[in-house]
């Protein structure tokens, strides 16, 4: 599921339709219509926050409650063995695998991304010892930095993080560089980093390539080992539908796994967890980077929602799913400007295809405004997010979403701004979680 | 519900019933016999291993189910504000603090075991800067070395796990401790720590206290600051019946959380997640344990866990919780070595009912006779574990367990050891978790 797309590939930039008539028409021709049918979507909700919480897979609920009452509740103990608990973080990250353009002994679904991000930058800064900057963005999101500013400070060895703004990236990469660590897909702007280009211009400098793909896994065909990326860590709860929570994954390079290691050095990652030895001997492979008992339950749900995701190969693949996403991502952003260009609004998200994630965000003259907007956007049916300082963020998960939905969403962000109900105090409730 | 038991208690450890008859009135007769009810459990099993994998509560199945439909694939992204989740951590564990001697506010449901003790343990070294010792017991459950020693190689400043045996553990306290790190609980004897006594020697010793509450939590009465202890982290799966692979909690002392840090610093334990601000700045209190996103599912499934063992306290609680196993485990016991004892059936656990947790283990002559009595006695409806090399261990959860399953499961133990059934090769299969 990782062909590349061809910048100039057609269909992917023009002919957006200009009614809602033809928007119908391109939704009963669209060969991916049937996908929709494999999520419970609720009744009247345009659901463009599938970036930041996936809707549930339609199947997902019969196996989380086989998971509870017969896997649990019935044989109990057992199923850490006959329902296969015990490999749920490896056969959930083969799958993954398959998404991302890593081999099916390359990636494991396991704890949070952020927790995963502590054991692989531990693990890179320690292959790089000697050097002591690792490099990131300014924008990256936050939880990233603090990671690897918490680690820095724990080993007290003169770490430095180097933030820089995206331009000067070129120039922050020498050869003082242990580690680059880069969100591939801007969580605010949607704007995509060139993995091949990266990773060789941290490769030229003797440094090692971390990828954080929370907003690319599942959205469009990434290619981890065409890049040679090092290291990488994800989301499971956005493009993979996994639920609210869901276990995240990494990505060790096969080159890397005889040498690497981690402080998580729990009983899971033992190369024999349950022969209760004193002393720790990791386990061959990615599986010495599992830490404690994997939570199954949410394991499951990530489980079907990659199951789920997958079910698109039949139609394509990643690669028509992200076809249709740049026509629905274009769509939205053309009628949306064209409706809203005179109340400020503003696309910060590259209409270049191939420099952009599967969203949309745009920003308003005020940071006030942009909340409230989307809070009444919202109250009318459409489901975006504010990101801090400025900007209304609209993700588009192509597998459920026509184009009907992005027609709508950008006539009702027009009624929103036109009717100025947005500065109502009823949407000056708390933000979401991203 | 942390009373504390009299050892001499009238009924703890006399009037053992002599036969199943006997057995059947004590149930008849037993306030705490409606609890069983609150359990979906298999017919025809005595599950005796609660202590590894709590059995399904009743009302967990529909609370998942919500999670799942309503709150997720109805209110998608909306219920991190609506439903709460985003508080899950903090309400959760306040549930937990209710059942191990904490305020609301020292405890916090999140990650897994391994990962807290990572936590914790890095704060408590930071807090005692200067002493390079770690004390553990060489018995204690692997995972907790292994975290140790993962800890201690990556800050490379010549922290040393000082291992000893149980006795040798008031002479290995001593001025160049930073921290004592047990399990209150023996994971294969089931003998308990005096945590008043190894706390205070600690303290006198100038060192910090971290408590594993796997096997204690949920299992009897615990009063974590009554004790003075410091740091403790502990299990959602085992007795407090929170589904496979449930998060884990933490609890820091109040006294502590002005100073700690910890390196896991991800955005949920950010003062301000949602402002995502390029620095970290840690919560206040216990959320700056907080790294990445709950996994919402599993979270849920322990809080419903949660929510049936508090259930008890309108019967007594924990203390009469602990009675009950109490009975119950002496009861098997007595049985199980008057019955098997020709067969070279030794019990390992402690008999005064204050120096043990909620179970009770055997040895037999021969590690291979161990594991294959194990697995014939699961056939025979008696679900106990085997852990290596030679331990034979049942786990006795008094809430759903009656006088005739203790009863039942030593007649079967001893049906086993007559027939020689265990020497099958169908029992040779592969071990579970525990």
């Amino acid at each position: 599921m990782t062909d590349a797309i061809s910048p100039t590939e057609p269909g992917a930039h023009d002919a957006l339709p200009s009614t809602r008539a033809q928007c119908e028409a391109l939704d009963a021709a669209d060969p991916l219509a049937p996908l929709r049918a494999l999520f419970a979507l609720p009744a009247g909700i345009v659901y463009l926050d599938g970036n930041s919480l996936g809707a549930l897979p339609a199947a997902t609920p019969a196996r989380i409650a086989d998971a509870v009452e017969r896997q649990w509740g019935h044989d109990l103990i057992r199923s850490w063995n006959t329902a296969g608990w015990v490999e749920l973080p490896q056969r959930v990250g083969a799958k993954i695998a398959a998404l991302v353009g890593a081999r099916a002994d390359e990636v494991l679904a396991a704890d949070a991304t952020s927790v995963n991000l502590f054991k692989v930058l531990s693990a890179a800064l320690k292959m790089r010892d000697g050097r002591g900057i690792i490099v990131s963005e300014r924008g990256n999101f936050p939880t990233d930095l603090y990671i690897a500013q918490g680690l820095a400070d724990q080993l007290g060895r003169g770490h430095t993080l180097r933030l820089v703004e995206r331009d000067q990236l070129p120039a922050a990469i020498d050869e003082s560089v242990a580690v680059v660590m880069l969100t591939q897909v801007d969580y605010r702007t949607g704007s995509r980093l060139d993995m091949n280009e990266v990773t060789a211009a941290a490769h030229r400098a003797g440094a090692l390539m971390l990828w954080d793909l929370a907003h690319s896994a599942g959205a469009f065909p990434v290619d981890l080992n065409a890049a040679r990326a090092d290291f990488a860590v994800g989301c499971g709860y956005k493009y993979l539908n996994g639920g609210p929570g869901a276990p995240a994954f990494l990505f060790v390079a096969q080159r890397h796994q005889a040498a690497f290691s981690q402080p998580l050095s729990g009983w899971m990652g033992h190369a024999a967890p349950f022969a209760f030895e004193t002393g720790y001997r990791p386990a061959d492979g990615v599986a010495r980077y599992l830490c404690g008992t994997p939570p199954v339950l949410s394991m499951v749900a990530l489980d079907a929602g990659l199951d789920t995701l997958l079910a698109a190969d039949a139609y394509g693949g990643l690669a028509a799913l992200w076809r249709k996403s740049r026509q629905l991502t274009a769509l939205f952003a053309a009628r949306a400007q064209a409706l809203c260009a005179r109340h400020g609004l503003r696309c910060v998200t590259p209409m270049d295809g191939d420099r952009r994630g599967s969203q949309v965000s745009f920003t308003l003259p005020d940071g006030q405004q942009a909340y409230g907007v989307v809070q009444a956007l919202i109250a009318r049916g459409v489901i975006g997010d504010f990101r801090a300082p400025d900007i209304l963020r609209f993700g588009f998960a192509p597998m459920y979403l026509r184009h009907v939905d992005a027609w709508d969403a950008a006539e009702r962000l027009a009624a929103v701004l036109e009717s100025g109900d947005w500065r109502s105090s009823e949407f000056l409730a708390r933000a979401a979680v991203t």
